[in-house]
């Protein structure tokens, strides 16, 4: 909203008649509370009401969409990153050049879609209205809907020429659009509008601008973020007089940390802002060392947003990132507003889509890949969708293309290459990747292995638990590419296996996935007679072949947790039929991105070929979680019957 | 069936399409799993082939329908005690003249009802045919149904007068009634048909009748009961000739043990066998002495059914009880059939009910009164119902008269007066009455303390951990119904808190449930912010004042078990809601039971009255499993600080 623009209008009231926006029903006739996290169930007003309530501080982070498919994959990596620090919500702005409503992976749609269904971030989608017919804007607002989006910022947007025209079967101002909103959509969306600390540049007066915010207001906006500004006193001038006038709502101050001469220079000229003379004379020494910037751009944030916080007007925080890390993180990690919770409301990574605001029960095989799991299941109808051995469950969505793009690692071909090998010379040199890293020491070549296909980032924390049996095992063609350990009851703020709310006692199985050949697996079978009652086991090949002792094709539960005054909680299972989805996933990744490394017919390609066609892929889960994991003691074993 | 005629008529086929019968599919969306018993969802006869497969040796027992209620009461206590020793079913008798198919508490409709919902027995009820119409005998096969009865034993029964007569628009044949239930009922039920080893009396030969049996068979019986005999070659030859005729289904020994004299004396003439002469020989001389008859009659059982079983053609045996359970027993056990599995599928009796059998979740509150908590819950569409939090839920049933009939004690009211006091001074003579139940010692009039208004058996092994400590909160007016231990991962073989199948592990957070003045009541909320994160409370009076720290009406589950290859179950959980409707029942108790053994107007009625009116009903829940039991300590605090 850096560049938006305004334009006046009458005003209008609003009915307040909240409905709540529910969609449960379905969670009636199920044992498990998947209500952890109150945060899951409120909309972003009621969150944002809370939260002053309590007198606690947020922030909020703003975004732009990328111009590349590569710099949208990046971007999702810096959601992930920055989500950690607790944003309250993040908001991605609306780009009419960019076919902001279309399904491109780099539209303001579709970014914010993945914010918010992938990253698990309450989003705010920018939306402007202005040479746009009622119909699109319609249609864009529908499809936000059925995407999960549930809180709009509503603004005009900047003319396409010079001079201002009027839309003949559209809308000329941002109050127009709230009213349209809330028209066609009831109290569904919540609605942001922008605020101007120092007046809109194209209004009559400040007085006037005073107004037509009020009016955006009683159209039915929920609360304002405000543009730019350089002095605190601006905003809480700005602040007072709209209470002043009734304005009542939440008004967030927008933080724009300097971060460069050229930005600042570029975003002064959209803004039509003037910067003061005391940091012009700061600015201007200076202005080709980016790093003497940045670094009195955080400082004069810091005390800025120090003088907010300390007026006891503001509580939150909206930051101008301008999809940039390390300003905006530096001024939150010194105003102690970062705050990276090492404790999960589940074992894994929460959708922030409405319809999965239940989900509270995956399977393990993805453990390393929720964006791939969350693609898959997004048509379904109701999460979790509880058991998956049931035949009336709805299927997994197919390995298509464009599923591709989140399949897609993080690092280019180059680097993959130096990780996995430039050229493999046989089995043992996959095994050697695999090795380097559980190890996290470099190859032969001397590059780090820091992913696999299977997983995009570095060994979890809770797996360096098991690292050196890890080695071991990989070291001789057990190639493992998910596991966790056994854990007997340790409490849920535990900082490495803790997850749900605190006085809670979290469990787990010892579970160990892996590909094996084909003759392991035949020695394996043998020891596991022995562990019949112990050790729950699936073993599959590419074509489908399976073996199994599970019983009736339950699930078993792996990962559980007890709190206070709650139902168990069962957030992680293995389960039978969802592991022959996960196996086509996973064999794939053999291909799709190890084997089409390498040359059509090269040797290297054809190993990766031999690994995908004729080794199986297992998983073991040890069910005896009080006593110590035997599962090592069954591959120690399944290597001497080789022996 | 021991009186049962028979007649013959013309042969037919029938389908043996079998559909399951299955009624899931409610159950795709829960997240536990209730399956752990496969047997919960097998029909009568796929268990009988289930066992014959694996080998085993089964009984069943027969019974008639009481004459008067308080027999009813008798007898379905002998339901529960006998069901411990693992029947593979029970089945009870039609009797024309008790008008068998209405609601009276003595019909055999309506005991055959209570065996499967209130003790979870599966349950073949007898039907006669003659002297019906076709509509009665739709009418109660559509009730049978309707009340979750699953197996008919057909039959044409006795003619009204001496001579048979045709009933005009009703069956003449069993055969008949057969037909008519395949033909109305599909494959609903099972059904079951009657063979005379010795030939039945009115057949024309032993040949003859042998053919109307395979008729019965082929119109689509699933199993035949013989009538009685009294030498194995009997039955053993009668065995063959079935199979000789292409008779292939399970045919089932009926085995009477001799309990006495006369009975023998009647049942021979009803059935119009004959007694050998070798057993005429020993009885005539005793037949003054029943403990002598039923000894020779217990041996002779016994070393019948040794033959049989030994033969290898019979693996099951089905016993004429007589509504008697001391000489069946003892044939059982000394069998070795009688097995007493202390190992419970689950926490509480499972009802055999078919809609029931996904039932894996109650309230705890109901743990002692099992029959009480499925009748207010009868009209339940689906099990479990799972949250009771939720406002969508079905309601519990009313507190109605019928329901007395279940919620009234085995004891006489003579006998409640000796141990509840023939006259109360004060509360304090209450304290004493519930300190002795505890502690199992007489009362200050010498009488053993054995049921209570919420408890009607002695103090269950579980709660005798803590026997200690309720006696000393008794004895200072903490009045407890209800507690469990916390159990932090014991095997679900443990003998007195195990229940699932082996190989898991079962936990408990601790309960306490009591009665307390308003004085007591004041005390222990001043303590409990001390407890306030650890400690969930539901504090209750009759007129529905309620003080809780719940999270959000959500059930706090306090039994869970942890199974190998399965989803977690968590049976018992403390819900906010149903502990609403508890709370009615617990007080009516008070007044139902109790007060009303004494005079209106009586100092005694008073006090009860009195209590009822002005006590509390106090739930604690120590969430913290793992450690000590913390609810005691909240107890002597509150005793300290009332000091």
């Amino acid at each position: 909203m850096v560049n938006e623009t305004q334009h006046t209008c009458s005003s209008s009231s609003r009915s307040d008649g909240s409905s709540s926006g529910s969609e449960s029903s379905k969670d009636s006739s199920r044992c498990s509370t998947p209500v952890l996290d109150a945060d899951r169930h409120e909309r972003l007003r009621e969150k944002m009401r809370r939260r002053q309530e309590a007198g606690d501080r947020w922030f909020s982070l703003e975004f732009f969409p990328p111009r590349t498919a590569n710099a949208a994959v990046n971007l999702i990596s810096r959601f992930d990153r920055m989500g950690a620090g607790g944003p309250l919500f993040i908001d991605v702005t609306w780009h009419p050049a960019g076919d902001p409503g279309s399904d491109k992976e780099t539209s303001s749609m579709i970014i914010a879609n993945t914010a918010v269904n992938y990253c698990g971030l309450e989003t705010i989608l920018h939306m402007t209205c202005c040479n746009q017919t009622k119909d699109d804007i319609t249609g864009h607002l529908q499809k936000a809907k059925r995407l999960g989006l549930k809180n709009i910022m509503a603004l005009r947007g900047d003319p396409a020429g010079e001079e201002w025209e009027e839309e003949v079967d559209g809308f000329n101002h941002a109050v127009d659009l709230v009213k349209h909103i809330r028209n066609e959509f009831d109290d569904y969306f919540d609605i942001c509008v922008a605020g101007y600390p120092k007046g809109h540049p194209e209004a009559e007066s400040y007085e006037a601008d005073l107004r037509h915010l009020k009016e955006k207001v009683f159209a039915g906006a929920d609360f304002i973020i405000t543009q730019l500004f350089f002095q605190p006193e601006t905003f809480l001038k700005f602040m007072k007089d709209c209470q002043a006038i009734g304005i009542t709502c939440p008004i967030i101050p927008g933080i724009f940390p300097i971060q460069g001469y050229h930005s600042l220079r570029q975003l002064v000229k959209l803004s039509k802002l003037e910067v003061p003379q005391e940091i012009k004379d700061v600015i201007e020494p200076i202005k080709d060392n980016d790093a003497a910037i940045r670094n009195y751009g955080v400082e004069l944030a810091v005390s800025m947003c120090r003088e907010l916080l300390d007026s006891g007007m503001v509580h939150g925080l909206h930051f101008y990132t301008l999809n940039r890390e390390v300003a905006t993180t530096e001024v939150l990690k010194r105003l102690g507003l970062w705050k990276e919770d090492p404790r999960r409301p589940l074992p894994w990574a929460v959708s922030a889509h409405p319809k999965r605001r239940v989900e509270d029960v995956r399977p393990i095989f993805w453990a390393s890949r929720p964006k791939s799991y969350i693609y898959r299941t997004q048509e379904w109808d109701d999460f979790p969708n509880g058991r998956w051995g049931n035949s009336s469950s709805p299927a997994f969505g197919e390995l298509k293309d464009y599923y591709l793009f989140y399949l897609k690692s993080k690092s280019p071909r180059e680097e993959l290459l130096k990780m996995w090998g430039e050229e493999l010379t046989g089995e043992e040199s996959v095994f050697e990747v695999f090795t380097c890293y559980i190890t996290g020491e470099p190859n032969k070549n001397g590059y780090k292995v820091t992913c696999m296909p299977w997983n995009d980032d570095p060994l979890a924390t809770e797996t360096n638990l098991l690292k050196d049996q890890l080695e071991k095992v990989n070291r001789r063609g057990i190639l493992t590419i998910n596991s966790q350990p056994n854990i007997n009851g340790k409490p849920s703020t535990d900082p490495i296996v803790g997850w749900g709310p605190s006085g809670g006692y979290v469990f787990q199985k010892a579970y160990l996935e892996f590909f094996a050949s084909s003759e392991i697996v035949t020695a394996l079978l043998k020891v596991l007679k022995k562990y019949e009652l112990r050790v729950n086991y699936h073993i599959v090949n590419v074509k489908g072949q399976n073996i199994t002792n599970a019983p009736d094709l339950q699930p078993n539960a792996v990962t559980w947790g007890i709190f206070p005054g709650r139902e168990i909680i069962q957030p992680t299972v293995v389960d039978p039929v969802s592991f022959l989805y996960w196996k086509d996933e996973a064999f794939a990744l053999w291909i799709e991105q190890w084997a089409k490394l390498y040359e059509e017919e090269s040797p290297s390609r054809m190993i990766i070929q031999y690994i995908h066609d004729n080794y199986y892929l297992v998983n073991l889960v040890d069910n005896d979680f009080p006593l110590e994991n035997c599962l090592w003691q069954v591959v120690d074993d399944t290597f001497e019957l080789l022996n």
